[in-house]
């Protein structure tokens, strides 16, 4: 039944150094045109690539599609499939697991303004140059609109289920609202109805580190060197708010990193890479952090998305929280927090689901690992959902 | 009694915008020099001034003084006294206040590496220039044995009570563990015996953030343009982990500033100061936070102090966290926490507090507002330490 608009691993028309990594999974990342796109903040974008990964067959009615929405720096990459690299999530979708590939059309986009495959700042432009700074504005619901173009494309009638964690919740929860009789299910995972004034405040600590690297020239930095101190120092932010206080007290506390001494002056001396000498293992850590999402992931799509998920808010325009979510009275909601989470506390996930229409308990994901407990307990996440949405 | 080695009101030798700063309080802003200073990491500073202000008269035996222990980016100015600004923790040293005047000799003295007076890297070394990136690695110890020459200099034998928050805390702490024989009574407030992972990795973002601006030049900028972007971008990050994420919520929660729109393109436009057109209140509000800091405070020494803070560590040296504490088993112990403070966690008192010698409980100050509740909450910090150290 399903038949993608491009052949399976055409190159999406993308640049810079995280390319490679576009390419990821054995050349499953497909990618269509959806055309051109009016945006919530106005303008819009004149030719749209939505770029994404799927697993299994769709069935004739167009009902037995799962859409799995990535965080802020993921990928389409759920699962390794005929891929040789495991995905974010890996061991939930595939034949037999709790997403089962042998009854479900499993489906990951990249999300607008991304920089795996989908239209993105480093999306070339019909003039030919990479978008940079003239990329517009785009919002969660932005993406939510492309996504639902993807799903016309794809024949998708109605979701079995949306599925989403972290900004992949707040996608799930804009696709419920927007788009309720497409949506038959929809799982919020460590997510909320709003970003909160300390959501807004850490990101935009994250987003200044980006602009005010001299790399990154306003967003036109392709034809030269890329604005990596910034975003590994916006990495490193985000990163700590990812990790409980505890989780990264067990597992590092004061110790010093092998051969480096943090009480001394060759502290005061700056390394290549924009660390410094002399480290506890916690910044070493951090660094390694930074060093790996550099070479993956483009900073103007940091500061899209980051921008985009700061403008979540389930409410703008429909009413009370409340009233908003009433539009998604037919749908069978999934909530869920991590115990730990600090991000994204378990009493947002309460204050949704004491909101949402019909009685919804927020389960919780035992973790003592924070925020992060969501992708690193696949096991608990694929037990919810084969409670709740995948029982057959 | 008292006789400073200095006039009052001398300039102390430093430069900078900051030095502004350094005058207020009317001229009672003093300085003593306490000569060549070994430091703990190796290598040493050939001649250090101490900077301090101070309030009431020695007794003759020097056994009336209270030394006041200022947080990161605080002062030596606690209390307006004949000056015309308010000191930050206004209203508990004065004739008749908890910390009575009349009767006690209130010192509080400008931490090592600092720029309120005290030799930091903005101060003039012997070549004529100043320090910057020469400044060596200082730390807690550091300034508590440079503080002890300064109690030498003025006369005091033991301190009736040492008394700090936050990384005032930290030095308290040191105090009475290094100069037991010297403090009767000491006071620690929204601290803990050592900087956690936690602590560590948002002190590196700190340091970070002033570290990547390129007007930072290594540490040797004072001949051209600070780098404030860097040093604003530190005091947000800092200032997120000060505040509650409840009290950011009621406080701001997803206001938009007046006049400005989040969600547009005008988002895209860097404003000259380092922030974006179309904020959130709670992004004006940070950037406030920014302004104000880098107009009364040297990135150097945020840097210098920061590492030093990084560098707590009461056991270092001295065995298990008891053993290290059991020095100090003829000091009589106040500690403190905030309820909501989730940079300092009330465990981290707890955890102190059980391994201090005798029976020590936690007080609790009351406050939503986080961390910087032992700032807001003056009243309560008063009202424990007149029950403990001040009943007379």
């Amino acid at each position: 039944m399903f038949s993608p608009d491009v052949e399976p691993g055409t190159p999406v028309p993308d640049g810079g150094p995280w390319s490679a990594a576009v390419g990821q999974g054995g050349g499953v990342l497909r990618s269509v045109e959806i055309g051109k796109l009016p945006l919530e903040a106005g303008g819009g974008l004149p030719d749209v690539t939505m770029a994404y990964e799927c697993w299994g067959t769709l069935n004739p009615e167009g009902s037995n599609g799962v859409l799995i929405q990535h965080a802020l720096t993921g990928s389409t990459h759920v699962s390794r499939g005929d891929s040789e690299e495991d995905g974010w999530w890996e061991g939930l979708v595939g034949p037999g697991e709790v997403i089962d590939t042998n009854r479900y059309f499993v489906v990951a986009a990249n999300m607008l303004g991304g920089c795996y495959g989908t239209t993105g700042p480093s999306s070339i432009a019909a003039d030919g140059a990479p978008y940079g700074s003239r990329f517009p504005f785009v919002t969660i619901r932005d993406s939510v609109q492309a996504e639902a173009r993807l799903a016309d494309k794809l024949g998708i009638t109605s979701w079995h289920a949306v599925i989403g964690g972290s900004m992949g919740g707040a996608r799930a929860l804009e696709w419920a609202v927007t788009f309720p009789e497409r949506v038959q299910r929809c799982a919020v995972v460590a997510a909320c109805a709003a970003s909160t004034a300390e959501q807004i405040a850490f990101a935009q600590a994250q987003v200044l580190a980006i602009r005010q690297d001299p790399n990154f020239a306003g967003g036109d930095y392709y034809d030269g060197a890329a604005p990596t101190l910034g975003l590994g120092l916006a990495r490193r932010i985000a990163h700590i708010t990812y990790r409980s206080e505890a989780e990264m007290g067990a597992r590092f506390g004061r110790s010093v990193q092998p051969g480096e001494d943090p009480l001394g002056h060759a502290r005061l001396r700056p390394v290549p890479g924009g660390s410094v000498a002399g480290r506890y293992q916690v910044e070493s850590y951090l660094d390694h952090q930074a060093r790996k999402l550099v070479t993956r992931f483009d900073a103007n799509s940091y500061v899209a998305i980051t921008e985009a998920l700061m403008s979540h808010d389930v409410t703008r325009g429909r009413g009370s929280l409340v009233e908003s979510l009433a539009r998604a009275a037919d749908v069978e909601f999934l909530v869920a927090a991590v115990n730990s989470d600090r991000l994204y506390f378990p009493a947002q996930s309460e204050e949704l689901a004491a909101a949402l229409p019909g009685h919804v308990v927020v389960h919780r994901i035992d973790s003592g690992i924070g925020h992060d407990g969501f992708l690193t307990e696949v096991d608990t996440v694929g037990e919810l959902l084969r409670e709740s949405f995948f029982t057959e």
